[in-house]
């Protein structure tokens, strides 16, 4: 159906459409947005929402801005309302009072976006205004509370319950795929040639997370490689030529790239979901998996050692100064500095291995001379290290990892 | 695949599951909430949401309204901290101000029904969880602020651009069939056979919005005749033995039964939408059609009739009160008495022609002596013809019909 | 899209198969079927199919064994050109002589099955003629080689590549659903709750053969019920009330009812490769599954009981009767008197136990006494099994069986 | 599911298929084929076919021409079994001196290709064998029988009422998607934002053929352009960078490319259905599309100038010689040279205009000096103008192109 989807706007709608349109002309952007708040907006709310959305696309940078500041100031609470309405439920709890205050909380916006979000494609729309916004807001603060109704709102329509789990390989849609190639945000895909080498040997998967309202556009994706043993390189995993293995035969499931797609849905945290599902269904699909780990950059390291400037054991080799780093450089708070880290380690993972020579890129070589690492994924402890990690601090590490870390004699 | 499903739970999953499953022995239903609304419950959030909703489907009455006092009181808002947190946004408005005064503003029990929501089946619980709670309002009127948060939670999740709309026919699911058979609320199907005349036929139709979280469950569904004219009896429309008519060759569609199906969702209104996206579908699909009509109910004619007991002239016929009802008796808000007037009328329709002897069905005699009416969707007007009603109440109606209403000599 | 399949006849269409149909006004339906045979009729093929076929529906009894009779013997094979064509290729084996050759063996009722076959619906349209062709065959000896032709050309066109095998369960079209309740042949349905009984919970399933272009229509269908331990008795089985056990908990898989759908594939054997697809898929899926038996009706009991009136010890009670008549009872050719004996034998499978008191249904008591028996697929035996059974007439029997048999005291 | 495609092969399978293969081993593959002919492989039938269509896959040339040269000489008919079987029948008119007549005139090899054809996959290998088998007919002519018998299973198998129209467009999954540009045949596909470019734009369209047992193979395909006019320049058609219309604004559509997918499907033609569905839905779809016309090469022009070495009229331009060419260069037997001519002209298309300078691609060069030509499928027209051709050999042409015909004062 997808392809005469231009046929979809009947007769009927068009002509509808045009006497609302028409209507619309000499009207603000602004205007049209009160009107489609309105009760006189429900009947033709859809088409004004079209409108709106339309008339946003074709705006410049300052008319967006402009737009913003209007939903941030115009559509803003009202202070006095709150204080009201927060005494009246005070004194009188009811479906009334309790209302009127949580309706005085919400500032219009929110009410707005909603009601924009009743057209086909709205969702993304919104998901791509929210994108304009982060960019502006460096320089633009007093929109950060326009920002944190969108958060808010996306991390409702956006809950993991309304998520699907959907395969990536070489039987997707070509319009997918393109979508890999472009969001691949690790390890840069630069063919179809290469990307078919990520999704089609019978050794490799990929899945990614999808919203019903937004088909065509991956929220996440993760690549995955089935393997005997643990890698310790990226380059050979992703050789060209390399020989794949049946599935069958796979003892370890290789998580070797993780890519948020959705610049607008920065904030609402996918990652640790996808890796659970991912693991539960190879799990079920492929009895022969039993281990679970990543092979993961470590980002932060080059710029710690700049920075840091620890002093090394005369000896302390590369991996050894790694380990040390993801065991024992913290931030402030206590929490590690490596934001990889802060990912896997959240989930509940642990640091498993560290290995040289890993990961021979440009880019690999800038951050972190090569190393890489693999965060193990163990099923029966992740409740058990998550817990510790966020209650008291602990970076869990297999033993061999924190050996080397003290081998590197650097104090803490 | 759906029916394999019992096997999704893997055996990793029913491990893991366990293990949580035995942790949370011993403690409370109310305890797990907590802890599912800690950061602790995040890596094992959706097993601890899963733990909660079977415990919620096992209780009886008296625990779930234990329960719902639980959400209602113990997960309510500090009056304090909104207090607090007005004033410093007022002061500095910032992300960080702003974030705190919307969490403040919003019970930590949305956010719970949130975290409900990730696991599967979970958006169907929480709608039958709040059907449970709406049987228990009249007498618990206390628990009326939580019900305030399931609408406005449902009211952003059940948005229209997250509706999907499918046609319901003979070729549909039978777990989705049997549901229309269960959920017709207008003119009851008794039979599988009584179902197929109204799905199969050629010019039948039957079309539903579903969610994408609840494939199996219709929120909302029309039935639809397509006719030669617009039908003055529902008996007629649904006799059995009928010959039915090409699709091509009808001028009319008729909206006999529009139904909604959850319970829970009381409040959140599809019927707008969804008549006109049927209309929008159908002219598309048959150019042929170029009246849209209803074939509706009065129900509450004689139960106004006996309360109101207006003098009527001498000479009035039944069809000239029913015409006189629904043009002049209203609520003391000036809004018609009769509720289907009220939807209808509030979509933009019109009064168009009243027939008596339309349905002659037990419930038809005794709510309005068989008289029935068509409300008229005339695109072209329908925006107009909402503003007037919701405007300034007036209630657009056909000629013929004033005239009818006139006939009758009742003063207004 | 299937319910505005009406709509597919577009405007084109129709009027080019106006002037078509004009056009054939005036020639018999014997002159159409010639034109469609020549090359004149590639352009205007499919038109001319769909309306010899639309003629065809539209014929009575007799006219439909005319047309029969054209077929046979208006387009059969000329022995002359058998002989001629033979001889050539035999003198000159060639492209051209042995097509010559094969051309001239296959009279041109095939050719024009195969045109026919072109429009939509046309393969069901054929089964159909062939089902009516059957029924005439008793009176109408001569219409035999016709259905040899039609037998040769649907064991191509339904070749078990050509099939797919789909679950049927309570999330199936009801469509299709009507026709399982239409064409269950062993243990009637008698309603939509009986099917759902059926095909609904959790240890019951049913699976279908179905063909790409007859996608409405199943071609055969096999019921299971998933049980612990080897069942005796088919009341038992479908019992009304009874409690479901999780299909993990299942150790055996019961094929109690199989039946063909479609009269006019008489002849066309499914059931062989049903079973072994279902053992193969069931294994899959649900590896607790160690045995895959029948309970089965042993429908020639009485009646050979009746005729053969075999002297019985007067010990003898109804199972051995029943064992000695399974592995003993035999036609002239040395194969099994009993139908359902021959078709799972023939399978490859061994006759495993025989139980009293079965099936008490009327039907079950006068075919035999209420006694069924269990065929066991076991899958490392059905070869050797089959070849025992096809080399050399041997009846393969668990040993309890055998000993039953023999208990009964009757002569071979 | 299809990527878990490697699991379906149960452990059950697999130990069954184990079984076998043991079994087999020891014996050639010839010996198998006879085994799967005979009634003892009806159990094992489908992992005999799995086995022979593997040891088939691995065989070098010779070996492929040792098993062909088996299949055209052990598995051929036997004469004098024709001769009396014929005879029988003759005598005596009966199923089963018919059946025994049809047997003795169909080779084995038939039924052991409808045996191999049981697996999964099966269709597409046997496609790919007669490709193997046609690339060695040139040097083995004694194979041709065998030939014969594969393309009348193929005719019959790859019947239009079993083919499926797909439309392909950018959401047409990549591995359907590569073959577009593998088979290209007409104007070369060079990367995948060319493939884009021809799929992607509102103004595109390309539409396949598919048959249910080979999924994701394309057996022919159709690209289509919208446009306002008819085109006169296939590079311009082609442009990087042109502006796309409005699909609803096209009032003509343009096939400019027809390719055939596999060669071992070659005799069996699929392009005049092709062209006449896609027409049809077109139509249906896009009631603004008013022309149907191809942009077609003209391959035999040049060919023809320099071996006919015709004497053209001094003023004779290129697009009047082509004019000539098309409508009055003949084969002996009356048929135009041109093979694209015969294949449209055969389609009941007429010759509509000639382009100069339409195609200046170097193929377009050397084969016609960059004329091309227009075929108009005019749907009032195409029963009469295939008549015609097929019955008297008459061209029908415009008149503007038999003008410029006649123009170049070429005798014919």
């Amino acid at each position: 159906m997808s392809f005469f989807s231009g046929l979809l706007a009947s007769v009927f709608e068009r002509s509808h459409r045009k006497a609302i349109s028409d209507k619309a002309e000499g009207h603000t952007t602004n205007e049209l947005c009160r009107q489609l708040l309105s009760s006189h907006g429900e009947v033709s709310g859809s088409t004004l929402a079209r409108l709106i959305l339309d008339r946003y696309s074709a705006m410049d940078v300052s008319e967006k801005q402009a737009f913003f500041e209007f939903m941030t100031h115009s559509l803003e609470i009202d202070p006095q309302a709150v204080q009201n309405t927060l005494t009246a439920y005070g004194d009188a709890p009811s479906k009334k009072t309790y209302r009127a205050f949580a309706q005085a909380c919400e500032p219009q916006r929110q009410e707005l976006a909603r009601r924009l979000n009743q057209v086909p494609g709205g969702t993304g729309q919104l998901v791509a205004m929210r994108k304009d916004l982060l960019s502006m807001l460096r320089d633009q603060p007093a929109l950060e509370p326009l920002d944190v109704d969108f958060q808010h709102l996306f991390t409702s329509w956006f809950n993991r319950g309304f998520l699907v789990l959907r395969p990536i390989n070489w039987s997707s849609p070509a319009n997918i795929l393109e979508k890999i190639i472009a969001y691949e945000a690790v390890h840069a895909i630069d063919s179809w040639d290469d990307l078919r080498r990520r999704v089609q040997p019978a050794d490799r998967r990929c899945f990614g997370f999808f919203h019903p309202a937004m088909q065509d556009e991956p929220l996440i994706f993760v690549e995955v490689a089935l393997t005997k043993g643990t890698p310790n390189s990226v380059q050979a995993l992703l050789a060209d030529g390399r020989n794949a293995i049946n599935a069958e035969d796979a003892d370890t499931a290789v998580f070797y790239s993780i890519s948020n797609c959705q610049a607008g849905l920065a904030g609402i945290s996918f990652g640790n979901s996808l890796i659970k599902q991912v693991v539960a269904d190879l799990s079920r699909d492929l009895p022969g998996l039993k281990t679970f780990v990543t092979l993961s950059p470590i980002p932060g390291l080059n710029k710690w050692r700049a920075t840091a400037n620890p002093k090394t054991a005369a000896e302390a080799d590369q991996t050894a100064i790694a380990a040390h780093y993801l065991l024992e450089a913290k931030r402030p708070d206590g929490i590690p500095f490596d934001p990889v880290a802060r990912f896997h380690l959240g989930n509940g993972a642990m640091v498993h291995a560290v290995h040289a020579g890993a990961d021979l890129s440009p880019n690999g070589m800038r951050q972190s001379s090569g190393v890489m690492v693999n965060y193990l994924y163990d099923l029966s402890q992740i409740s058990k290290n998550h817990e510790l990690f966020v209650g008291e601090k602990t970076v869990v590490a297999s033993a061999e990892v924190r050996a080397l870390s003290a081998s590197c004699g650097l104090e803490v």
